[in-house]
């Protein structure tokens, strides 16, 4: 059963695909899909004895190019639809114990490219409607395989929060005549709550941060979408980020698990001026010790409740960072 | 500080409580704040040697009736309210370690009661624009205090889950002349979704359920708030609701954590045609080892994806309700 169902009392889509209740769960590391394939070792899903980045169609994929009919017939109350899209994984090195925060800014510039190359592909089909590169980092986020990696979703549709920011860009710009994106950078790039700031990207806490120690990062001038950028605003996306991760790993000195996603201008187009390209990262700890976690208030009424200052939780992530430039070792990173 | 900050890229408020960051975390059963005052015990929050069911204002509110004022001054990018509003505890039994589904259903009859009566005087309240009573249910959601309890907020406006169903029920209504809560539930009491129907009210997995086990247990005629509920109808929802509870507990043979939320008209009135009264219960596993995680799709883009069928899920729920009832001594509970 792969198909997305509808709720009507939401407005919106759900999707099912009950292969993935038997994915492959935290593997040992001697049996990684995701490794490469070692002569005499077991074959692995990438037939490369190295690599660098490799994407490819998730073996358990949510949506799929070429879906099966839906098990039930939907009517006027709850349509039905088949789940049509893509899920492609993207590994990011072959090292099975790395991760994207340990490998160099080259890295996370052919990163950046490889992402803004799916936006354009993906795009182009016409069964796509938004194209959505993210990363579940940790086995608190639920990942179930341990190698660095992320994925890249194409949604037949734009799904329910990028619609909403759409929809709330819309109404600012009637009101105040600016892109609110624009506005917002422009301010914290000089806010208490500013983590990083490149050329071209600045890395802030958000005034309204769901997540305690959440970061976006947003394009300085309007970008709406990865293809757009241009190479200097490629190196400086890939820059940024890794400070940014670099500061979450030397806050509470573990490897820091997160949920890391790209919104961007729709694959259909036609939303330029409601669009800014930025990317959320949300870690689930709130101390070195204690989880966030969403509970009532959040998942069943979407009113998020957060315990710690954004202008503090900024001030910890620069703190972090400044240690950890003054670690020689990273400097050569 | 404690304070609500709007996020203009989605339309949403946040509320900060950043005292809560240091509330009490688990503590040992002895040092339990929400157990009876014994002699010579130290005093808990509750100055009475048993209760039944007591409710009381949050020591660690997310909002108050008498916030400070904001730590920060808002602007038109980014305004900044008072938290106004209320957060009460509502402890279900002296007995610590006891869960709501032990409890018999006449005190699950009570806390309908409870429910009710602060809908209506906190409903009463200018400031309070949403009475919303829920149960976050162990570790796994992130429970700091083991002893068997729920919580109802009085946020000072419609939460983003609630108007959002309201704009949905709005346009359903403008298509088909009808409810859709009304809709649902004619289809769903016979359907195979179906978990349990009573007289007044019908549990049930929905069609297009986010989390794998959840059950909606919905007002069977077209009630918009607890207030609105005759005795036998609270009688039955207490009744649905232990059977709910039940299933619960013997589907993988152990205490089932879970978010149960009530969705009801908001306090302002005037959308009595377009509220249903109904429970939305969320458990978070999908095996009996296996945790269903919210991660990049469903926070960062709202699209969730789920791995049972609800057809599934459902007859499994049944079957384990069928078990517990075969047993004699849950009947005298």
């Amino acid at each position: 059963m792969t198909e997305r169902r509808y709720d009507p009392t939401r407005g919106e889509w759900v999707t099912f695909a009950t292969h993935r209740q038997n994915r492959t769960f935290l593997p040992p590391a001697d049996q990684c899909p995701l490794c490469p394939t070692t002569p005499g070792g077991p074959p692995t899903e990438i037939p490369a004895a190295s690599y660098d980045l490799v994407t490819f169609d998730n073996r358990f994929p949510s949506f799929t190019a070429d879906p099966p009919e839906p098990s039930v017939a939907g009517d006027a109350l709850t349509p039905v639809a088949p789940a049509v899209g893509r899920a492609e994984v993207v590994v990011f090195t072959g090292d099975h114990d790395a991760t994207l925060t340990e490998l160099p800014v080259a890295r996370l510039r052919s990163l950046v490219d490889v992402w803004a190359d799916r936006t354009t592909v993906l795009g182009r089909r016409p069964e796509i409607g938004y194209v959505f590169p993210f990363e579940n980092k940790g086995e608190e986020i639920g990942v179930t395989l341990n190698h660095p990696h992320g994925q890249i979703y194409g949604y037949p549709d734009i799904p329910p929060i990028p619609a909403q920011e759409i929809a709330a860009a819309r109404r600012y710009r009637a009101e105040h005549g600016s892109c609110v994106w624009c506005d917002l950078v422009i301010r914290e790039e000089t806010s208490e709550r500013l983590v990083v700031c490149g050329d071209a990207f600045a890395a802030y806490v958000p005034f309204w941060a769901r997540f305690p120690y959440q970061v976006y990062i947003s394009a300085r001038r309007h970008a709406p979408a990865l293809p757009s950028l241009t190479a200097p605003e490629r190196d400086d996306l890939a820059h940024v980020l890794k400070r940014v991760l670099v500061a979450y790993d030397g806050l509470f000195g573990f490897s820091m698990p997160y949920v890391m996603a790209v919104h961007q201008e729709p694959a259909t187009g036609g939303h330029g001026d409601l669009t800014h390209l930025h990317l959320e990262l949300s870690p689930p700890y709130r101390t070195a010790t204690k989880r966030k976690y969403l509970a009532g208030s959040e998942l069943a009424a979407g009113a998020y409740v957060t315990d710690l200052p954004p202008e503090g939780t900024a001030a910890a992530l620069r703190e972090a960072l400044s240690r950890e430039r003054a670690d020689p070792g990273e400097a050569a990173a």
